[in-house]
């Protein structure tokens, strides 16, 4: 039984989605199509209104549907710390948990040389010129990922930062609350020793 | 930080995804926006071309661009052979995996009155005045699902075919092949002697 040309399109597109497989995308076509049309056509709008009207904040980088993002707008901020996080998630993270009250700095992406993504590509430039700009940043708090790239991509804007004397921080890795010693891996303990740290 | 509303639209209109829960749905609408918005675009258009261009086949009720599905219409297949399938995926199945080459009556769906679904909302009269046209069946094959529901499903069409002295077969369910009698469940293992039997 050969399902129709505008089905197989369906599950090719889904192929865009992190972890659908072929399997997947079938199985997900044929529920949206004979269960849920409803669903369907307002996940196709909400995509097309999004990709249409969500671009990039001209301060923080991360996405917004206004040239300046709410937060970065917000005058209750603390616009001498800035906080550099690899996605707008990350950032989102960081504003659950946490009571800063400093601005972001979203790089889009971590330096990986061998993908081709480098200082521009995570908008290092508009970074400097960030550092160099009114009112003077105090403290630019690292808080990449602690993987190879993301240590990689710290210890970059970590040099950019510290030879214009401004103070710069990586947030601390280490043993997750709730975690047991005798279970965390051993880069994970070397890092557990030290906290918030001046680099 | 706020993500924008038309990225919350995009992160509720995931969850319609089997499957999909509200921290994938973030992670999805993220990766969309940031990495794949070509991708999103086509998804997002080929939901639409299908959800107003597939309807249903007025022969066997599987979703199909045209009044007739492709199969339906086929002068090559067998129309005095009947095969009753749950889905459209169930069809395509056998398609893939047999050498069966009669026509196709998909239910969309099974018997389960606790959820409201009779015999009207998965077309048993229409599969009564299929069976009542020429050309006349010789041979009905229940292949629903081995589940409570499938097989009260399988149960009540094998009387309907019954009584207009057709005959009516199940498909065999047993030990899969490659798995080893020890390790099959019993209520499986007690299907596994029977062949398609006559019901």
């Amino acid at each position: 039984m050969n399902s129709s040309n505008l089905i197989e399109t369906v599950i090719d597109a889904l192929r865009c989605l992190p972890g659908v497989g072929p399997k997947s995308a079938r199985r997900i076509a044929f529920h949206l199509l004979e269960r849920d049309r409803d669903g369907a056509r307002k996940l196709a709008q909400a995509l097309i209104g999004a990709i249409d009207g969500v671009g990039r904040c001209q301060q923080c980088r991360t996405l917004s549907e206004s040239p300046v993002c709410a937060l970065c707008a917000n005058p209750q901020r603390n616009r001498q710390l800035l906080c550099v996080v690899e996605t707008p998630v990350d950032a989102q993270a960081i504003e659950r948990s946490t009571a800063y009250r400093g601005l972001y700095f979203v790089l889009m992406g971590r330096l990986s040389p061998l993908d081709g993504i480098g200082p521009a590509e995570i908008g290092l430039d508009q970074l400097e010129l960030r550092l160099d700009s009114e009112p003077p940043i105090q403290e630019v708090i690292l808080a990449t990922n602690p993987t190879v790239e993301g240590e990689t991509t710290a210890h970059f804007i970590s040099e950019l930062v510290r030879k214009r004397n401004i103070k710069v921080t990586r947030i601390a890795h280490g043993v997750p609350l709730g975690g047991e010693l005798e279970y965390v891996d051993s880069s994970t303990l070397s890092h557990a020793f030290s906290g918030r740290h001046e680099i």
